[in-house]
């Protein structure tokens, strides 16, 4: 039996804004994490964290301080054993649903608490997530799933079947990964707060080092996003991979007419064109710049969102973000959504932790749930993996398979405090 | 010039959960305010909140704390002069958007804060603030209104017609309202917490009071949710409106056949069928139940969940809510959407203050902007009235036109120290 006895929460942020590091047309923070340690009665400590932007980091953590009591005094067993009932204690409180409903920061916070008990459970397993949940009986994994509000998409027969099915060819596959490693692209070349230069430096130097997809911001000024759109496509050569990134400035219209003119420089995908919770204007956008495909999912808030934008066939790539919906669980519905609907999952990272964390889930994906290669990347983003325990590692553009135990979320305790905020060093 | 100073936030809960008052299929809470008072150079306070539902109020207070440097130091005409720039100094802040984006704990707390402006500007004004907003000039109402994202469904070109068009009539209208009140139902009769004898007396009661418009909690046992319908019909007949709120309980096809039987009670709506976010869900239990309308909204986020709803054809009753979405300043242009949609608006309350709250909203709509009366009603709850310093005056089922300066928000100090948490003595 492992107990959790208490849950630390952790302030802490990175003065990444002043760079113009992930900058773009939305957003330009302090990239910042609502840090949990869920200490037990053992030795193992189960870490989990929210992405924020800097400001308010605050918040989510008084969020996570409010669902603590639903964690504390538990064991692992009893969440293992009812693991529904154990996610809905946080997702459907009497009281702090109507925060959400399962979205924005109550939801944020349920992601960090939930991941901290994967992160906890791998490691009394003593295996990578990727590893505990790829090898996991095709009916302990359904029993994870929180089906509410997903049944008219996707069955728990459905959901086993494709679990079942996963299981044919997994040797393989998994030799795949270790040898080659899991595909990924950089956004690293293209943030609108770099000049054209660093731009076109940035981006030889990608391709140097063997990163064949590279993503851009674009939804400023549209002859800027045309020029350094040109800059990184006459970089890269026609046949690597050019995304694109809008961060939800444009409105419906506005991504189509924009699109139209950046399509001279074929992109792949266009992400987040428009506002996050606007499925039907994804589906329109999506009919109007085909064969360029739509792709979101960093801002969608939870499970009926991806829901609807698969149903809507509003996406050709979903993003799947690995905390700010309600962790593991709901990311394990999101996955076999976009696997019954037919659509590559290209789950979002950068921020600070993400990449450490999404590599596990795409994993998963490729071994047990999608099954498939063919579309799938992981974004990498080369900031702050130095504070991990057990950090990214990639080659020739390619991220390796993780192998310590856990849910790869432990930051080191030095960074931990020199990053606290507001008493940190960094930040007094 | 009136100039903010500071933001005062009070975390104000009403112990009403042991009662039983508030339950349904999905909330069970002490109903709570975060409550903001704007502290100003002047003799007058704007007061403003978002409801809560009692644990987590601490965090939508973190939340406006968090927000309050966008408002201090700002006068009320350098606000009015330039509203969405100041809208959006709260809802597009490029660090504290990524926690919402404009949903959930940051949302309501931009609408606490944008409330509590609106008031402070109605009492500088002196007037109420439906009549603020309804005798506006039509530019200046457009001029607070952010269009970004839903300008595939409103341009403000067609939001200035509906405007000008409200003008027509007005006299007549305002005349009537001062004469009859304006239509409502309650909510007060049917809550999940209350047996069978109790639902009998209270409907019998309100019928005599004079209501002719009732609303019941579904989402239970269906066998229960008959049984008390019937009741609820046997006792005020058939022409009387009976209506539902399932509060988002089922799923898609569950809601489907829930109303199918349901149905044999002839209800006027099905509130919240399921999940706030599914616009598809709704528009594909819209169609199946008609004429039975779908109603929601007490949870929709933003603008664009509404908007989409509408463009969906997913509900036949739009239910805004005062202070989940970003105040007045986006109720407005909920409130265009509907009209452009032609679908009624019958603003969600209840909770602590809402009632208070959304009288101005639905006068507003009713004298510049729907302009009709048709299946128009306010929900009216019949509780927690007593602590507010202007209360909502009800007369055989309908509000009385509200008069004093202001939106009504302001609590009793005596009620905000008494129930203040945790320090008041009602908590202590």
């Amino acid at each position: 039996m492992t107990t959790i006895l208490s849950v630390d929460v952790h302030d802490v942020r990175f003065p990444t804004a002043a760079a113009g590091d992930g900058s773009d047309a939305i957003n330009r923070g302090d990239y910042s994490a609502t840090y949990v340690e869920l200490r037990t009665d053992g030795p193992l400590v189960g870490a989990g964290f929210t992405f924020t932007n800097g400001r308010g980091n605050e918040i989510t953590c008084a969020a996570v301080r409010a669902l603590a009591p639903a964690v504390i005094g538990r064991s692992l067993e009893e969440i293992a054993a009812a693991p529904v009932e154990f996610w809905r204690s946080l997702t459907a409180d009497p009281q702090l649903r109507w925060l959400g409903p399962e979205k924005g920061v109550i939801h944020m916070a349920t992601g960090a608490v939930v991941n901290a008990v994967w992160d906890l459970r791998a490691k009394v397993a003593g295996v990578p997530l990727w590893r505990l949940l790829a090898e996991m009986p095709t009916d302990e994994l359904v029993a994870n799933i929180d089906f509410h509000h997903i049944t008219d998409a996707l069955t728990p027969d459905e959901a086993s079947t494709i679990l079942d099915k996963g299981r044919h060819g997994y040797a393989e596959r998994l030799a795949l990964l270790e040898r080659d490693g899991f595909p990924s692209y950089t956004t690293s070349v293209g943030w609108l707060g770099y000049p054209d230069e660093k731009v076109r430096a940035l981006t030889r130097a990608a391709y140097a080092e063997g990163w064949r997809a590279m993503k851009m911001k674009v939804g400023g000024d549209l002859d800027d996003d045309v020029r350094r759109a040109r800059i990184i496509r006459s970089e890269i050569g026609p046949d690597a991979l050019l995304m694109m990134d809008a961060n939800q400035v444009w409105d419906v219209d506005e991504a189509i007419a924009a699109m139209a003119r950046l399509a001279e420089v074929d992109p792949y995908w266009i992400e987040e064109p428009t506002h996050a919770d606007d499925v039907l204007g994804h589906a329109r956008i999506q009919r109007a710049v085909a064969p360029i495909r739509v792709a979101t999912g960093e801002v969608a808030a939870n499970r009926v969102i991806f829901k609807q934008l698969l149903q809507a066939e509003a996406i050709g790539v979903m993003q799947i973000d690995a905390c700010r919906v309600g962790g593991v669980n709901e990311v394990l519905a999101e996955l076999l959504l976009a696997a019954k609907f037919g659509v590559p999952v290209c789950p979002h990272a950068g921020g600070v932790g993400l990449c450490e964390l999404v590599q596990h889930l795409a994993v998963l994906d490729y071994l047990r749930i999608g099954t498939s290669l063919d579309g799938r990347m992981v974004e990498y983003v080369d900031h702050l993996h130095e504070h991990f325990v057990d950090p990214v590692r990639t080659r020739d553009g390619r991220y390796l398979l993780p192998t310590a135990p856990g849910y790869s979320a432990a930051m080191k305790p030095s960074s931990v405090s020199a990053f606290s905020f507001p008493a940190g060093p960094v930040w007094r």
